[in-house]
């Protein structure tokens, strides 16, 4: 195989409950690339779509990956890889996740399946780590796993599927501002109540067995956050309106994408998740903000060739 | 009916990476219990078994869950309960639990079945404040529910009932030294590292999943404590020592049970759990202190009729 064309999702970390260890993919919200082999060595990236991207390798979060994956020196060949972006940077639905998956999934596939998933993993943390500074995994682990995907430990990484319930829906609205995944990690208070830590587990807990049992109620009373939400919130725009808003309009729950600024909501079914839509509009059309919403399936698979 | 002879099983709370959230009742290890109605008003207490606790029933924890349920002034009929105990107060194995759950069962049996599982569970955590100062429920919770428990929320509770891999079997050693639970309490901070939070969600949802999918080495590498245990183990003669062992003899895990001082390990099969049982009797036999090792299924069932 010399080119391999993918979707690569958009996805949305910590869930509420899951803060630092959750995340899920979106059915039909992502990038499209393409990477293919190339005579002239070396790593060449063009980007499509509105953002500023660098496309020097050593600068882009694919062209790290790609470094890594391809130890360019000893490659009889080079690879050029082009993406188009529909995710902006800095979004809170895991833009840089979506090009660092890719890249690992591609060239993956270029290289004749040497690498397991959670190598993948690995390599496309490289990405994470140039664009935020943190190695983290809770975005690049679902866009490759699919499903629900949990980060149960970074040392050693280890990474679970878990599952999703057939109905279950996300409705997210992206406020076109950026927020810095790093800005948004400063106001996060490194210490924690004991009290909230272990109302956090439960809720973690009941949502992974929710998952597990199709328990939609569960799954309701389950999203809520005592770690980031409290913290963040007041980072974006209208937070506290549009979740009011999706949980009268019958959400299970609503909470921070990633470290924002995107909203995300999971209802069961398709009708619901749309009511969420009408009402997140509803909240944010005479703000004066631009901005984006989405309805979407959780996606089964993470990246998939197209 | 007028009588009723149960078993209330013995409980192990926390489970290393559920701390406060979690707990499984055993199989083989509990008290014994009558429950019978009487012509005399007012509530009577015999205790059997070698212990001092107090027969008042407003001092006693099954006397103030009988007084909870019955409101003894509106009924025409007293109570006599006799619990032949086999779980010694202050085990970390759920001693006041037992009483606490396995009146609450029986009363409600006597009273036609009245109340949820889940009102059983507010009444004997009645009990649970009278022994230990604390509402808690982690014990009586999975006394009453069978198999692992999760307390998703105190406000309002919400417990919910996981499951458990069928192979799955718990030691015990049971040092025979009293630790009180609000000592043991006192020694665990109320403030927490956020990343050591962030490592116990990963842990728990790690176990929860692997309850549902019976992955036994999942539950052997979420089996970890970053909260009590660092602090707790230190009240424990012996505990690194029985932990090392029991891991080395094959344990999927090991952990203090409840806030101690017993010791818990969880292994794939009755073979496995015995060898673990071997081994914590090889670090123990020479100390001079008194214990009981116990080996034993986990509960399906909770509280159950004999």
């Amino acid at each position: 195989m010399n080119e391999i064309k993918i979707f690569s999702p958009a996805t949305v970390a910590n869930v509420s409950c899951g803060f630092d260890v959750l995340g899920f993919p979106l059915k039909q919200v992502g990038d499209e690339m393409v990477v293919r082999k190339t005579l002239d060595r070396g790593i060449k990236i063009k980007v499509f779509g509105d953002n500023n991207l660098p496309l020097e390798p050593e600068k882009n979060v694919a062209g790290v990956v790609a470094i890594a994956m391809l130890k360019p020196d000893n490659q009889p060949f080079g690879i050029e890889i082009e993406i188009y972006k529909n995710i902006k940077p800095g979004s809170g639905l895991g833009s840089s996740a979506a090009s660092a998956a890719g890249t690992a999934f591609a060239l993956n596939r270029l290289l004749g399946d040497k690498y397991t998933q959670t190598e993948l993993v690995e390599f496309a943390m490289l990405g994470e780590k140039l664009a935020s500074g943190m190695a983290h995994a809770d975005n690049v682990a679902p866009a490759l796993f699919g499903n629900f995907t949990l980060i149960r430990s970074y040392t050693p990484l280890d990474v679970i599927g878990l599952r999703a319930p057939k109905k279950l829906y996300c409705t997210l609205i992206h406020p076109q501002i950026e927020l810095r995944t790093e800005d948004s990690r400063k106001v996060v208070s490194k210490t924690l109540e004991l009290k909230k830590a272990v109302t956090q587990l439960g809720n973690i807990s009941g949502f992974v067995s929710a998952l597990y049992t199709d328990n939609y109620k569960l799954i309701a009373r389950s999203l809520h956050d005592e770690i980031a939400e409290p913290q963040r919130a007041k980072l974006i725009p209208y937070f506290d309106e549009v979740k009011k808003a999706a949980l009268s309009a019958g959400a299970l729950g609503a909470g921070i994408s990633g470290s924002g600024p995107s909203i995300f909501a999971l209802s069961k079914g398709k009708k619901n998740a749309q009511k969420v839509e009408k009402a997140m509009h509803q909240i944010y059309k005479n703000t004066g903000i631009e901005y984006k919403i989405f309805v979407s399936k959780i996606a089964k698979k993470g990246v998939r060739e197209l």
